[in-house]
């Protein structure tokens, strides 16, 4: 798909894309930058003594930029039954039952997704900690930049866990899902926050 | 240009698109969001009351979203000439002097830029704390996932003014740059962080 196109998509009140999707792209760009870094590293004499790791990092942030594309389909895939569901009929008492199983089905495969989202962004900070001290300082900035989107698809990501898991009825399942969505969101700030305080440092 | 190629472009060693690109990109994103929010809460009857401001919120929106994008192709046009500054002869006395005067424009140029692209992260930002009080409350999350992204603009951007106004000569000017960049980074922050802390409040 076209940027423009995408971004009018997501403008739109179309149920999808949506934030979910959003958070993912934002991920996707932070993965690139950090293999614009890599990219930029490479073949130098400088920063020959860690060639093989760099080349070993590039490879990690292409998987990760193509996770972060998947798992941006993938919650398009989650989010129309979820859509539906809530549009089931619930004035009997049969339809009611029937009703609360079906979202709460759909509301846990769309809180699944953006729990992937925000796995695929700690990945990404870790290694653009990485890149911060062995990377081509010429790119330091980009590392910088690259954290900064990495953190947004974190934290972006860790709002669809929470409006997805207010609903559910499994309220033990629930908490682990937002247990877990807690401790990665504290995680990736901190660590983002760290690499980027560190290169404004370093740039000032 | 279609999203993958973009990201494999930002993705290569290649000079365009970069971290400048990717802010922009951010914050085009963000706006979309902002967007997608208003278009959710505008027609219905339960938040008829402020129609006329969400409206209104909705075009200003649309124009930062294609202001994000301009800037994005701006910064590629100033940094085409700034690569190729780096690469001029510096061999004599008079090949530094010239040298010198064209990377100092370049530089200014390129560090122009970015603080446009901070500017309207912040107006974005500005535009996303009135959804998160009077946007549809279905949309919430999507709210704070627009603040994340809008957020990553602008720290983003402020790598960007700080990477090339640290090599300008004038350093008045570029102090005067780095002020402006360190003032819109902190209150980009703060706002950003607010509106995310009382969604992630809302949601829990």
């Amino acid at each position: 798909m076209r940027i423009e196109e995408f971004l009018d998509a997501l403008a739109s009140g179309a149920p999808v894309p949506g934030g979910g999707g959003a958070s993912a792209l934002g991920g996707a760009l932070g993965s690139a930058l950090g293999q614009m870094v890599a990219n930029l590293t490479v073949g130098k004499k400088k920063y020959a003594c860690w060639e093989g790791e760099i080349r070993e990092l590039l490879g990690q942030l292409g998987r990760l930029q193509r996770r972060f594309l998947e798992l941006a389909r993938e919650d398009e895939e989650v989010f129309a039954p979820l859509a539906e569901a809530y549009r089931l009929p619930a004035s009997k008492e049969e339809e009611r039952a029937f009703k609360e199983q079906v979202m709460e089905k759909c509301l846990l495969d769309a809180s699944l997704v953006p729990l992937e989202v925000m796995r695929a962004g700690l990945e990404t900070l870790d290694i653009l900690k990485v890149l911060e001290e062995k990377g081509s300082v010429m790119a330091v900035s980009d590392v910088g930049v690259g954290a900064q989107l990495a953190r947004a698809s974190v934290a972006g990501a860790a709002m669809n866990v929470r409006i997805n898991t207010r609903s559910m009825k499994d309220r033990g399942k629930a908490e682990e899902l937002n247990r877990k969505a807690d401790e990665m969101l504290k995680r990736g700030m901190e660590q983002a926050d760290a690499v980027y305080e560190r290169i404004l440092l370093r740039l000032s």
